[in-house]
């Protein structure tokens, strides 16, 4: 890869960190408790085996970013990259959407289930776990972006050795 | 591509095609009803909105997997399908991984929500969603495969180029 086709990919790997570490850290630190029927209720992420997922996959996708932004970009490297990636992409998509399901249930609750909304009760925890899901969004958004420049390239390169 | 090496995605695509089918048809036939309470209490898919997204994603990707198996694999139109194949993957994983996350929510509840579990009055309905689930999830397997030897295809094609 020229010195110029690599600027794009790290400038959105450095933005795919700090997404990564800001979903990280905001949900790891969403905290709020409630009175209800006189008994003390704490909301925390570590309540919900999926948001500990959530928080997990984000986790290991910023640590993923932070080593790769020290890796020279050689070319058999690189071929493992694209799977890398692919495998982190995944991670992100599927741990963020499992997370947007159970937050909706805690905005909406679901009157067929008997499950009622909680975030009336626990605002400022709904608020951290909202901001950690739109930093989580975003990483997935810049993950794809990776991806397809990836693809894009391969295919590029795949052309011009052809001609 | 040559011929032989044709043969491997095909019947992935076959595979991946019966997943699908699979996990739609047995989600949609999912219905069981229960009495809690003295008030009469139907489950079924589309009282979930993550049930219902799941559904849709299945049914999306039955139809991509069909109109492939009819396309002729021009190197222009496969150059989108290693794109394709990745939006499905990705609306497959985030599809599963939100189902699941409700489904493990309907086994085995919430304390700290205060969500009760609901398969142990509707088994038969707990019963159909656990078996999309294992369809979705062999759809999904299925599909990384399939984006793997792409990728692998790719690369492979780039270095015997390059040589």
């Amino acid at each position: 890869m020229t010195k110029a086709k690599r600027i794009p990919p790290f400038l959105l790997r450095l933005l795919a960190l700090s997404a990564t570490i800001s979903a990280t850290i905001v949900l790891v630190t969403s905290h709020d408790s409630a009175e209800v029927l006189n008994m003390s209720f704490v909301a925390k992420y570590s309540n919900s085996p999926t948001l500990k997922y959530f928080m997990i996959v984000n986790a290991i996708a910023s640590g993923y970013s932070l080593v790769l932004l020290f890796v020279p970009s050689k070319s058999l490297l690189w071929h493992f990259l694209l799977v890398l990636d692919l495998v982190i992409t995944s991670l992100l998509i599927s741990s963020i959407s499992a997370a947007l399901a159970i937050a909706y249930v805690a905005k909406k609750g679901n009157s067929h289930a008997g499950w009622l909304p909680i975030c009336g009760q626990v605002p400022k925890f709904c608020d951290h776990v909202t901001g950690a899901l739109v930093a989580g969004f975003a990483a997935v958004i810049i993950y794809f972006l990776l991806l397809l420049y990836s693809i894009h390239n391969v295919l590029d390169l795949l052309s011009t050795a052809k001609a």
